[in-house]
């Protein structure tokens, strides 16, 4: 599974101060930790208000450059944002996210060609998250469409079938499983990746419904997934479920993964 | 989900030494704790040689049913032993197990309809468990025809799939889930049962394989589980499956179990 870490938020309070103090060593402990934790991306979201994102976000991208060698993930809501901080950037990454909001993907999927990186595309538009799969479907074909018109391949979009939480839709999390399902078999090239979390909002005992959504999810073809790396159960969570899904041959990444924790 | 509680097995020392030893206070509070976990039955297994086996159920019945008013789930290979034990039970409950094997549905049924007992039906017959999922749903087919013919419903056949474990063949838990799809789509009454933790034997770190499994199974329409009550972290799975699978309307199975839970 392809791990997205996704501590360098800054919508989250410690994250929010280390941006605007400039505590740089912070944001690089963060980073490296994720690394060491085995994140394939580093998510970046300054989180503040537009007039001030682009600068945020290019100090955190040069810090977190500076720390580690893994990719990034450039996490924002504003096209012109990417279009701002992407020349700074050392290797590909991912684009997090287009929308198929009016206007928004003749924006970023140019910019995700010119740099060579994959785009995470929400299935929602002007009109919001469908409640129902189908439409979650349609747009997720129409923006695997209009990505292929600027050479955007399959492999290179990470569709998000956008989970809301359990709390106010009890089949928020099925609607997700249907779409992705659909997803990948209208586009097998294209990953399916979540930002899990949102599953659980208002729930008690949270990491419990986060690690049983995603091993719904990885079974229906969610193969990334936008989380903490530092959570242990988690982590093992993904491993064990690939185990009993039947893709890890003679248990090598699991023993692997495992003798990994033991010697920590 | 049915809960069949395990604990009560002659195969494990404890246990052994208490049937030896006649300890009914050990075997009573056994049944006692995972009553008051919420097992729907209590799963109780001799295990020891034929000649002494059915005496040594009849004593165990007797315990438990002293201890708790939970249906039993009588385990033995041998269709005699269920004979000479039946006649003890107060109330229906399981048949642990019937196969496919010349001569057991012809004895296994019959007491079955007579006791107005649940069979739990193996995939297996002379020749063993069958490696692929298509045989396993053909032994299924004809063990649920032959139990009609009993007047035994679909309803009160709980079909074990056999999961073997990953060690030796990293895809028993994929044949198992296809197995149990298609034992649900041909038959929709009968159970899908699983004595999971076969899952896991000889891996580190079992039992979050075996919570892993039971997601993955419950997904595949699997109803009812054999294993510890006890283990709290196993039966919190449960209930975060229904709920993330859609089956769980306002949350209120999940928020109901997390509120016993913290007030124990």
């Amino acid at each position: 599974m392809i791990i997205i870490g996704e501590k360098i938020n800054g919508t989250l309070k410690a994250v929010q101060e280390a941006i605007e103090t400039r505590n740089s060593s912070y944001i690089a402990e963060l980073a490296k930790r994720q690394a060491d934790a085995g994140a394939d991306y580093i998510d970046v979201n300054a989180g503040t208000p537009p007039e001030r994102e682009p600068e945020d976000l290019k100090w955190l991208v040069e810090v977190v450059q500076e720390a580690v060698d893994t990719p990034l993930c450039l996490d924002s809501p504003r096209p012109e944002t990417f279009a701002e901080v992407l020349p700074l950037l050392k290797r590909p990454g991912l684009l997090n996210s287009v929308t198929a909001e009016p206007g928004k993907p003749e924006k970023v999927f140019p910019l995700a060609a010119t740099y060579k990186f994959g785009v995470v595309a929400l299935t929602l538009d002007e009109r919001g998250i469908p409640k129902d799969a189908q439409t979650r479907v349609e747009i997720a074909s129409k923006l695997v469409e209009q990505g292929a018109k600027y050479g955007i391949r399959e492999e290179d979009i990470y569709v998000d079938p956008l989970v809301v939480t359990l709390a106010t839709n009890h089949t928020a999390a099925k609607v997700f499983v249907e779409a992705a399902r659909e997803i990948k078999r209208r586009f097998p090239g294209v990953h399916i990746i979540s930002g899990l979390s949102n599953v659980s909002y208002g729930l008690p005992y949270r990491r419990l419904i986060n690690r049983t959504f995603l091993v719904l999810g990885r079974a229906a073809g969610m193969d990334a997934a936008i989380i903490d790396p530092l959570d242990e159960e988690l982590v093992a969570t993904i491993w064990a479920t690939e185990l009993v899904l039947g893709e890890d041959p003679y248990c090598r990444n699991y023993l692997q993964y495992y003798r990994r924790r033991e010697s920590k």
